[in-house]
């Protein structure tokens, strides 16, 4: 068997950890497996590295600041590489020039293209565990990139993707996909199986158990993955095509409090102008979410909608740049909650259930958004808790 | 004019120091020259980076090693450049990947065999300052490499031969070179010039201005380097071929703390002992700097020699197990202090003049080695300081 694993920042933050993955990692090796691990930057050493550089240039250019995070990886495969050594097992650390990691041209956001799979191929033939770099790319101009938030799946999965991997093994510091986030909804209960499309609603959504892009190139390439803690042996669960469809209609409660609602009130009532505005967002990278049109007063139009808390305010500059309005509010102290479940799309009146949830907990709804297998409100922060365990008990998610 | 700057890990050590150093690379870049800088790693950022390592292994694989130092350096540039656009300027840091800059094989101790000009050129003709990692190469595997000890001093002359700069300037932490280490020696001068044969012995002998390969690869190449402080403007020392001549017979005296004798007695005396004994040292890339062989007792031989303080314990292993003898002693607290000077080889007497010193001061010289341009004699660490004042004073060094 050829087995990917990832393992992220808290897994390797220090000594003991690195061990604990180094020897999770030899015992497949030495049931004859070959195997590839791919490792985040060590704890939050990232964060320490957007400091130092914002210490310097409180606006670095993206591309030297892609060239400093990647420090960050690399430092990770080398010490991993060394205990296992010291382990007794041959390893060899692989930075994405040595891979080599093809990507996209963006810095900060791109995408892998195609992975050159000879050197560890090699590397795998001499019976050596092989450990990459997790989150970085080179682009066409051989230049270092790095994949955004969470690359490190992406990484493992276009990995076992190129390698046609026999199974890709993401570890984290949960358990598993869990009905909701097990610290904040009390009864909330472990997934055995869920499809793509539910694990890719909730990442969307900040499950944050696995990165979006990760999910929606293992559904491209139909790579299984498992979603499973570092610090047990539990099973996890298992994301796949087609999953035996667990008799529920909702799978899950997520909730992102990285969300910030931006209403723009008394635009001109003329056609272009979301054109306009949202394509002045896009060429400034900024990511929307939710979007909600709604006609103002004498002859204007209002458009609200959701981005990251930290665009927020760059997209209030850039629209005060580009349009006309009579003003624009926004508020960081929202939170997007969700449901989730491929068994919604059959079903009808779910999210009229998850409304009267928050009606009986007297939580007000700012906004509603919806896509085939998810329902999506936008609520203020100080109530997230409480209308998770409220919907979560509405539809019976912890019981089994 | 195309000027190769090189700052050491001190010039870079914190926020204060790299834009003090973006801004003297900004000078000349605003005279219209193209400027490429070669940067260490931040301060004592490598010595971090090596108690990281033995915290996981105490005996980390060299090539690992290697992944893990380079680090270092692209934390340096990254943030160089991050500084340099701060001050308007546009610039852009490159790796041993990114330049290339090739090199033989031997992790840690690598030689730079070749460097591909075309990127950095075509940086250059962006009217980009070009930041360079110094001290590491890649190598036919597609590993990093690193270049050894003041390896990065390599790194810039080696740069400025390939792309045949007008001006190598290796920045540092003293005025240039002087008679004698200043802080050891109260009246040192600094000298305007020496030849590339005095700057050798000089950095050979723990002069520590500049790493001798850089010198070797400056006389190779005629590359004209120019010794200047990174925290002042003074002119500094220029090392050239044919330099006027001072009219000095010895231009310096330089100690290097960095000596241990070893002592094997009563080794066989028959052919080949010595041949076998250095061999097994080679082949461990120990180096051995002075060697004695004098005869025993009973048809027996004595060798002894000086390596560096760290290979010492393992020199003694390795000799342990190659050849029968019958006592091994091994003194760490030994320097060697030498005189350097192109006169000497046209002026008969010299090393008697440094022994006089040494014995009007009382101190006693346990081994004694020459060249052409060089004496040096290997004494008590506890003498050092003693040693070289009373040789500078005995050669009027301070005089002009």
């Amino acid at each position: 068997m050829l087995i990917v694993k990832k393992f992220g920042g808290t897994s390797v933050a220090n000594k003991e950890r690195i061990y604990n993955v180094a020897k999770r990692c030899i015992e497949d090796y030495q049931k004859g497996n070959d195997v590839v691990v791919v490792l985040s930057a060590m704890g939050k050493y990232t964060d320490e590295l957007i400091t130092m550089a914002q210490d310097i240039n409180e606006n670095p250019p993206k591309r030297e600041m892609d060239m400093l995070f990647t420090i960050g990886e690399q430092m990770s495969v080398a010490l991993m590489a060394m205990a296992m050594n010291k382990l007794g097992v041959p390893a060899i650390s692989l930075n994405a020039f040595q891979v080599a990691m093809h990507s996209t041209s963006v810095y900060g956001n791109a995408r892998i293209k195609r992975i050159d799979c000879e050197r560890i191929r090699n590397e795998l033939e001499q019976r050596k565990i092989v450990l990459v770099t997790g989150f970085q790319g080179i682009n066409k101009y051989g230049d270092y990139t790095t994949l955004g938030r969470g690359g490190s799946d992406t990484t493992a999965v276009a990995l076992a993707a190129a390698l046609h991997a026999d199974a890709c093994e993401i570890y984290t510091d949960v358990d598993g996909v869990y009905t909701a986030d097990p610290r904040r909804v009390k009864n909330a209960r472990k997934l055995d199986t869920v499809t793509y499309d539910e694990m890719l609603e909730l990442a969307t959504l900040g499950a944050g158990v696995l990165h979006n892009r990760s999910v929606e190139l293992a559904k491209k390439y139909g790579v299984q993955l498992v979603v499973r803690s570092s610090l047990n042996t539990n099973e996890g669960t298992i994301v796949k095509e087609g999953a035996k469809m667990e008799k529920m209609i909702v799978s899950g409660v997520a909730a992102d409090a990285d969300a910030a609602r931006v209403a723009v009130i008394g635009l001109k009532d003329e056609p272009g102008v979301a054109f306009k505005l949202f394509n002045a967002l896009a060429k400034h990278n900024i990511n929307i979410d939710m979007i909600l049109q709604s006609v103002g007063r004498k002859g204007t139009k209002d458009i609200s909608f959701t981005c990251s808390d930290l665009d927020a305010d760059e997209a209030e500059q850039i629209i005060s740049d580009t349009l006309p309005f009579e003003s624009i509010d926004v508020n960081k102290n929202v939170s997007k909650v969700s449901i989730v479940g491929a068994g919604m799309q059959s079903n009808a009146g779910v999210a009229a259930k998850m409304f009267e949830a928050l009606y009986d907990a007297n939580i007000n709804i700012r906004m509603i958004s919806t896509s085939e297998i998810r329902v999506t409100v936008l609520i203020d922060d100080i109530n997230t808790d409480r209308a998770m365990n409220a919907i979560h008990d509405k539809f019976d998610l912890g019981d089994n």
